[in-house]
């Protein structure tokens, strides 16, 4: 079957929500009707060594519950390896078509001249997910994208998610498709929050919402976020969250001279704005928060498994 | 022209010594006939921030005379934009056709299907000199060793010589052959010292004798070596320099937690032992005892500019 044939038939989707009858997600994982689930997720894993250690030390501190990793970058095998090793790592594959930083790049996994749509002059990844949106074709993305997912799996680690740094397989409408149909492919759940349905024709939104489990609320801290104390931003997040699938987006790094090195010019989502990340997480006044708000932690592994469980069906 | 035509014909060299009458090359770039003229290089520039910063700090503490990019290395770009911003600093490029280290890699600059005998199932280069010289087809790497001085170059670098990491390109005769092609290809010394010249039959080593600047003398410690203080290892070395072209090979790093990451599981040239290095071509000591044997330092660029300069009349 030809992968165009493929990617449209992953549009339909893995799973029929409507086989279970009235009972949302949280009652599917059981917990009560109304439970605000929360996933905590450190994007970026295998960026640098220094997020790989503050990642480690934010799963072993129970301060995240989900992380994903960026294959193409230098430190994946470091992580990947850990991964294989630690079978309960909530771990999915952070799919990666850009590279955002001055002096510290990477390219894809795929031979250059294969995939020469996604790569600047230096055989690197774009530096803005607009160049990328522009220049992309879809069957390169396609293939890089599985490559990724294919070497992660080859390495050992059993993916529980795809998600997708700098929102770069959101680009442009083709590669949205191809991120859904990679869900289909891999019978893995994809980040995808239920704003974003209002991109696609209404029929189809509506075909979606009923075939794939959307956020029903996405939270990354923003630099206009940012007043006072690091754990207020976070606070207004946590206490407006909502019954439902909600994820938190956090930054994690050991603030060290190779990550203020690949961060050099870049504040936001920079080498000391990820360590107040772990920082933040690692805390207890942060797991009170959580407390508080009678916040149900969860990772991508109970969804995943959920959705294989019904696609078996 | 075909590449292999151009290999042959590089292999007739650039410089024909015996032009410059019988002054040897310590006469040649000024200095007294039986000069103990010597090289401190530093290799693996670009392999990590951490040998940047290193690097960098043993050139402003005048601890070293010249160093080498490792091009296919995640942090080369730090570097080649700090070599391009700082024109006088003597940098050559340190050919990479292997990645030694257990959860740190890297492949080739070239798209990986155009070099696949150079690289690993997971498209990284082999760890091993050996798995390299047994599988590696010349045309593949040519290609590639070209690609990394281009792309050095196309960066702003101004590379003094060429020399090769981990003895990659004397993996097996066809690559030394390379090698030496590429010295008259981009008009740049080749690190090559006398005692290789036993590997070529007689006639050949003759004819290269009288056309290349051979090393006399190449001291890089070894395990073996150490022996209580570091300077002790080093000081042997110096203490037995003879007059002529001599270079010392140093492994400059921060021992810090990317590099121990980076070198898990090797001590030999690992962390501590690049630290040491460090501290010593910094420290006083070191520099007494160069002066103290009437060691004259120099660069590779003053080769280059030395051998071009011949090759124009």
């Amino acid at each position: 079957m030809k992968k165009s044939a493929l990617i449209l038939i992953s549009l339909l989707f893995t799973l029929s929500l409507s086989s279970q009858g009235n009972k949302n997600l949280a009652e599917l994982l059981g917990y009560p009707k109304d439970s605000k689930l929360l996933i905590i997720h450190a994007d970026d894993m295998g960026l640098s060594h220094s997020v790989n250690m503050a990642t480690i030390k934010a799963f072993d501190n129970k301060g995240i519950t989900s992380g994903s990793i960026m294959v193409p970058c230098p430190w994946s095998p470091e992580i990947e390896v850990y991964a294989k090793d630690h079978p309960g790592m909530d771990v999915g594959i952070h799919l990666t078509l850009t590279a955002e930083w001055d002096l510290y790049k990477w390219g894809g996994i795929t031979p250059a001249d294969q995939i020469s749509s996604l790569l600047d002059k230096d055989n690197y990844f774009f530096t803005s997910v607009e160049e990328l949106g522009k220049s992309a074709k879809g069957i390169e993305a396609e293939k890089e994208l599985r490559a990724q997912i294919d070497k992660a799996i080859a390495s050992g680690v059993h993916p529980t998610h795809l998600d997708t740094h700098m929102g770069s397989v959101l680009a442009n409408p083709e590669l949205v498709k191809i991120y859904l149909g990679l869900s289909d492919i891999y019978h893995l759940p994809v980040l995808f929050p239920r704003t974003y349905l209002s991109w696609f024709p209404p029929e189809m939104a509506k075909s979606m919402q009923s075939k794939i489990f959307l956020l029903d609320n996405l939270f990354m801290l923003e630099p206009k976020m940012i007043n006072g104390k690091w754990i207020d931003a976070y606070k207004k997040g946590i206490e407006t969250l909502k019954p439902g699938l909600n994820e938190m987006i956090v930054h994690v790094a050991i603030d060290n001279d190779e990550m203020q090195a690949i961060c050099k010019g870049h504040d936001d989502y920079g080498s000391s704005w990820r360590q107040k990340d772990l920082d933040l997480v690692s805390s207890p006044e942060f797991k009170d928060l959580l407390k508080a708000n009678h916040i149900i932690l969860i990772g991508w592994r109970q969804i995943r498994d959920l959705m294989n469980s019904k696609v078996a069906k």
